[in-house]
């Protein structure tokens, strides 16, 4: 085996050129097997194995930085790096990361997670290495989806200005999760069939005339232009916007890319280096649903399936009620930011086509471009995951809340995510977002709860979030479903001679219950109270849980700092309450990857810790 | 007087197309002469009239949806659309707004204040109209400056899609409110500079031959690209995104703008219009100085200068300050978001330019930028406006404190800002920024405080934040000068009697001490404690407090929700507190404009109203 040569960081380097090809099978059977037993991003990283070994060839590591950008492709990357035996381990609590992580090598630059970051990153390291005259390379590889993203654009803006060497490398695969949208894809498959990509190499001329200006401005326009984009010029956005592009080059040909890589890093000044490659590549069933792939449980590894039945997730329910309230009112109209997958769009993209709208990795826009819709007399539904939710943090509040459109949040992935790890638990949505006035604020206990909020949500005025978390549909309690009424909460359990109140909001009723159940075995008598709302908050049923309770714990899967127990502390305060207050939720802190329930108990948030905690109160 | 016909909207039509310069001529009298008296946004507007009176000869209102993108250059429209008399209260408190606001004027069609919104607003309200089968026009006027924003990028990703008419117009006057930066920067003055606007008309005839790929690849690529350069298209990056560029057109021309308008708005799908205008035109201190005429105060009409001094503000320490930290530690670099002037960082530009970026409009980049220019080894201290940083949420949380990168956020414009109004008021970081793990949070109470906290941020580890307020410093309290240590707070005054506790933090330290006085002429003893840490909060002191006091107010110029108070109370109710506390600050709404001392008054946060709200609690 090859891959047995492969022990730390520059090791490929000793493998002779002929031999890359095997390295590459070796490397994608060494993923399709492990990843078929712990489950993880499938599909990119086998598209990226010839594009990372070429960068292993020409970098020098841990010299040189390596930049990934949302960084669920550098698998190959940690196996070059000496990470081989992580992937028994992958993404499980205290295991191997599935992202880069410079606390797991110092090969690893930076972390990633989010879309979008690395050219921002690697023009920062750019300058800090110039200004300090250090000499180590600096490269980005970022995705033609990342490329969609409004951040990426600003650093593409700056990178012009920059003097030195900074190689940045478009893994296109004409895919973000999802197919991608908009104008740069556009322009990026011109360049991917132009004659350039498909071999035609004969010279051609051209004559040109300038456009008319003036009256004939328009009538010859079109013609014009179309005329001019004939001689197209790959890559002119980037020519234009002051960066050398280089390219496409075929991503699976290991001899083009070390030669391109090299010829790149020999340029002064920013440079661009289109690589097309294919996801899933090598593995037929990733081959053919790269979508399904991207990020994948345990599945058979001959037959491509899933290895287990996947439950009824919050999310199948939200797909099920956008697609009834989508058939009832015309008026509704569906966003995502490049998830029509992850949120359970599709099927509402399926039967309206025309109320549908992908904008891309895209959360600002994605808001803004609702406001207005809302505005122009729609309604829309943003379904996007909490953690991306806080790129679009100022557009919630200026351009949706200032004015009060009625835009309908679909928070997905709210609370602890699990295997994604620290750069995607949903954990801060409930205190972001109750920052901001005029932001009604909701979590469902069960799916029946998350199908009404969402009617509710639909026929109601101005901006309303609703956050669920990740995985399957809570089915208990199908018996209480009492409707929804803007700012009250749900009395899910209530004795007359409870002292102790568990009030709970989403997630975290079940917990709630669950630590009811075991006091009660030890003889606390306590109340249970589904909140649903954060915002308004309930400040009626404080008020009266004040006076009737020694104790009461609030529950949330939030951080604890300006999170649903801060607020109903403040409220219990201003109502005069004396007795003692219990805030469960996750501590002040990034929590790391690793199965939901193993975090839950880590972080003393499970039914357990809770009713320990209520028992060291009441002992007190 | 031909201003005296345009009383409503739509009467601009009526005006004979040969008059037209000299109502431009009295529309910019009319500006200046109101503006020397109130103060407001002066350059951007006396650029914008010809555009905006081409945009009413075209338009009709307040059916058409006209966009303005940051909003602060709509002055014109206010006039045309009936509402000259408003000018007399121009940002005054209840007066009429300096930004568009559709509560005003039907002819507003959405608010404005932050950048680079206008083209999300237009698609939207295009997708809108299209799914509602009506028929209005829109329109997005956008200013180069606002280009450099990444969600400018994201929805113009999203434009070419657009099958229905759409039209942008880019205003160009080569600057956001310093001088604009980056490739797109370079690309619209080239467009400016080739012959299409010089006037030059004549036909090219260019052979091109297209470039070699393979092994010639980097050596011939530079000429050849340049030689194809020479061909240059105007508008090229937005022809390749799907936009139709029309331009560019001279912004000062009536007829050719309305011509080119009127052919824009008849074109199917996305156009582009570049109209190229000259900040400040007209009046000959605004030509000189756009960027002091950006945003003025009431200033002498003849000389063009400010009517009164302008005293020693938090803006002008920090420019200090910096200025010595660069001079004394090499490590130190400066970042803007296209507000060298605004922050006070144009001392630093000139003395460090290499140490200085000025990333264009572009927040979420500044942020990220400067995280690996930390992880790079330098200490970046980004001079931002609490409002602004709104846009750079995510980008604090996940790229700088996820990793812990030192990087200091210099927040300027925190708390109320005053004559702006709802979109620019600095109320919310507080609440904001403290949900974020590994963020220290400080506020300084004067002048010697600020410069001392702006030194142990940059000499400290990991990320901090110091927020400011606009405005006059406090020169107050020299004497009261304990060094800054991480986390622990400052008694100002300290009774032995005292049962009344006033903790404020930064700016609201002055309405402390000043409602202590107020009290004790009343013989209500009360101790003062500066906070000066948000987060980490001190917990010990408030546990002593706890103790101590019956009474404990928090003062805080930032919304309640998840604010200073609430942390405090949840401390406090951590530690069995008892006793009664106020929670005096911004209440949780959007707060519009007016003078910071009449807001302050309105909202119960100046001395006598907290003097108020002790002395209520101190008699129940």
């Amino acid at each position: 085996m090859l891959l047995d040569l492969i022990e730390k960081p520059n090791d490929i380097k000793k493998i002779p050129p002929e031999q890359l090809p095997e390295l590459a099978k070796e490397i994608r059977a060494f993923l399709v097997e492990h990843l078929s037993r712990t489950g993880g991003h499938v599909a990119s990283n086998l598209g990226a194995v010839e594009l990372t070994m070429a960068l292993h060839r020409v970098l020098d590591f841990p010299e040189d930085k390596l930049i990934w950008d949302v960084g669920h492709q550098s698998y190959t990357h940690k196996i070059l790096t000496g990470r081989k035996d992580g992937f028994d381990s992958l993404r499980q609590l205290h295991g191997m990361s599935g992202f880069p992580n410079p606390k797991e090598s110092d090969c690893d630059a930076f972390i990633a997670g989010h879309s979008s970051t690395s050219i921002s990153l690697g023009l920062g390291f750019c300058k800090a290495r110039d200004l300090l005259h250090e000499s180590y390379r600096v490269v980005s590889v970022i995705g033609d989806g990342a490329l969609t993203g409004g951040l990426s654009y600003e650093a593409i803006n700056n990178a012009s200005g920059m003097k030195s060497n900074y190689t940045i490398i478009l893994n296109d695969n004409h895919m973000s999760i999802s197919e991608n949208v908009g104008g740069m894809s556009s322009h990026l498959a011109r360049i991917r069939t132009s004659s350039y990509y498909t071999g035609l190499k004969n010279d051609v001329e051209v004559s040109l005339k300038k456009l008319p200006m003036g009256d004939r401005l328009v009538s010859g326009i079109r013609k014009t232009k179309s005329g001019i984009k004939q001689l197209f010029i790959p890559g002119m956005v980037f020519e234009e916007m002051g960066i050398m592009y280089l390219g496409p080059v075929d991503g699976h040909d290991s001899a083009a890319l070390e030669r391109v890589l090299r010829q790149a890093l020999s340029i002064r000044g920013p440079v661009l280096v289109h690589v097309v490659t294919e996801k899933g590549k090598g593995y037929r069933p990733a081959e053919r649903h790269p979508s399904r792939f991207h990020g994948s449980g345990p599945f058979d590894l001959a037959k491509g399936l899933p290895l287990s039945e996947s439950p009824v997730t919050y999310t199948d329910i939200f797909s099920t009620v956008m697609r009834k309230l989508g058939d009832r009112n015309p008026r509704v109209v569906a966003v995502t930011a490049a998830m029509a997958d992850g949120t359970g769009l599709k099927r509402f993209r399926n039967m309206f086509p025309d109320r549908f709208f992908d904008v891309g990795i895209a959360e600002g826009h994605a808001v803004t471009f609702s406001a207005a819709m809302a505005a122009g007399g729609m309604i829309p539904v943003f379904a996007v995951y909490s953690t991306f939710l806080q790129r679009a943090y100022d557009e919630i509040l200026h351009d949706v809340c200032i004015t009060g459109q009625h835009v309908v949040f679909a928070v997905d992935r709210a609370g602890l995510v699990g295997r994604d790890g620290v750069t995607h638990q949903g954990i801060f949505d409930l205190s972001y977002l109750s920052t901001i006035p005029n932001l009604m604020i909701m979590a469902p206990k069960n799916k029946w709860e998350l199908s009404d909020m969402l009617k509710f949500a639909v026929d109601a005025d101005g901006p309303v979030a609703i956050r669920y978390p990740r995985g399957e549909a809570v089915t208990r309690w199908k018996e209480k479903r009492q409707s929804i009424v803007a700012g009250k909460s749900e009395v899910l359990v209530e004795k007359e001679d409870s002292r102790v109140l568990l009030l709970a909001i989403g997630s975290m009723v079940k917990q709630a219950m669950d630590a009811r159940e075991l006091l009660e075995r030890e003889n606390i008598s306590s109340d249970v109270v589904n909140a649903r709302f954060m915002a308004p908050l309930d400040v009626e049923m404080i008020r009266r849980a004040a006076s009737k309770y020694d104790t009461i714990v609030t529950l949330e899967d939030n951080v604890i700092s300006g999170g649903f127990g801060e607020h109903v502390v403040a409220a219990l305060e201003a109502a005069g309450y004396t007795g003692n207050t219990i805030t469960v939720g996750v501590p002040d802190e990034f929590v790391h990857h690793g199965a939901v329930e193993e975090l839950m108990e880590e972080l003393g948030m499970d039914a357990a810790s809770i009713a320990k905690k209520v028992r060291r109160v009441r002992n007190a």
